[in-house]
């Protein structure tokens, strides 16, 4: 039974994920990053979710990220932006959004690296989409093969020939439609998930940042094409 | 004038590499990761010396490495190996010891670049050094090379092309020798460093890790060369 290290945000990209890795028989284990995200009830439906799939183990990493700021995620200073998609079936923007968390994937990526080391675990998924978020750039296929090469460089597991790491992104090329679909079809209860960047203080989405627009748009072409 | 992230661990090879970065002029931001090491007095050292070269920023990021296991360093479990080693001028062991922390190199410069890609910072400078560490994978260039690589496909600001990361390793060929006399030529004072992995419960150096006893060689050495 092959093992693996699932980095699980609780977000519907990464709850998909985890719902394909299952349906693989795979040893799951659950990588979940506190890093000080505004959102940071996405944690707890992580929670949930690595629950419901019944992960071997999961665990809760507390990175503190608030220092490094550049992100309107992880700093008060830089507001979430709204209401800033009508319609059109591309990506939201061409331009790199401010919810940009700098070199984010790498740092997960390198920290399901470390506990795939010492798990002995030799695939790591990440939720990564080029479709919808084609701006970021820790998104795209190039970049998640030079990681795949560093990480085979990086670990005492590779270096002795033990562990040969493959970074598998099953969604990469996926439509938000299509990532629902897939992950419907495999028992994910969406309303388990979180998406939005900017929580209202009592704990509701926000419903106008890009993470809620592109969710509430995915839905709703779902529902139009089942008629 | 030129701008660089420099890992700061507080110990040797990288208060050596902050010295280093110091005489060139370039504007120093020291970064240091506080992942629960049993060495955490490491973490004053590096206080004392980033105030000792005046840098612009220090940053100190907490990120809880407990959970991932796997090193004698970050678990409670591991014991810390004492005297290993008796004399020899080669490498301490040609095995990977239980003090190597998975990945840790990889996400202390992943979390370096995105402090750089937000200060818009081209150079990150690492104390890696392939000569008496030639046991950690991620201390050797090729996968220094491999992370540059990454780098430069990961962040914003490579991909609209406007800095391109240079990641440095100016120790990776020196003995530990080498290293001090460099410092001490730069005006480090090694006094302030701390390299101990195991500190006694009243805080002072085993001076039986291998850190300590590498530490301790070079000194002697370095004595012995002088007359």
């Amino acid at each position: 039974m092959g093992r693996c290290v699932v980095l699980l945000s609780g977000g519907v990209d990464s709850s998909t994920t985890l719902a394909i890795a299952n349906s693989e028989g795979l040893e799951l284990n659950a990588l979940t990053i506190d890093y000080g995200q505004r959102h940071r009830v996405e944690i707890e439906c992580a929670r949930a979710i690595a629950k419901r799939f019944a992960v071997k183990r999961h665990l809760v990493i507390s990175l503190d990220m608030g220092g490094i700021g550049g992100s309107a995620l992880t700093t008060a200073d830089i507001d979430v932006p709204k209401d800033r998609i009508e319609g059109g079936g591309g990506p939201l923007t061409s331009d790199i959004p401010v919810t940009y968390v700098p070199a984010r994937n790498t740092i997960f990526l390198s920290l399901a690296l470390a506990w795939a080391e010492v798990l002995e675990a030799d695939t790591i998924f990440i939720g990564a989409n080029a479709v919808d978020y084609s701006g970021y750039p820790d998104c795209r296929p190039e970049f998640i093969h030079a990681f795949e090469v560093m990480a085979n460089l990086a670990t005492k597991v590779s270096v002795q020939g033990t562990l040969r790491f493959k970074v598998r992104t099953p969604l990469i090329a996926m439509s938000k439609v299509e990532i629902i679909q897939t992950g419907l079809a495999l028992g994910l209860d969406y309303s388990m998930t979180w998406s939005c960047y900017d929580p209202t203080p009592t704990g509701e989405p926000c419903l106008r940042c890009d993470s809620c627009i592109i969710r509430e748009k995915a839905l709703r072409e779902k529902a139009r094409r089942e008629g």
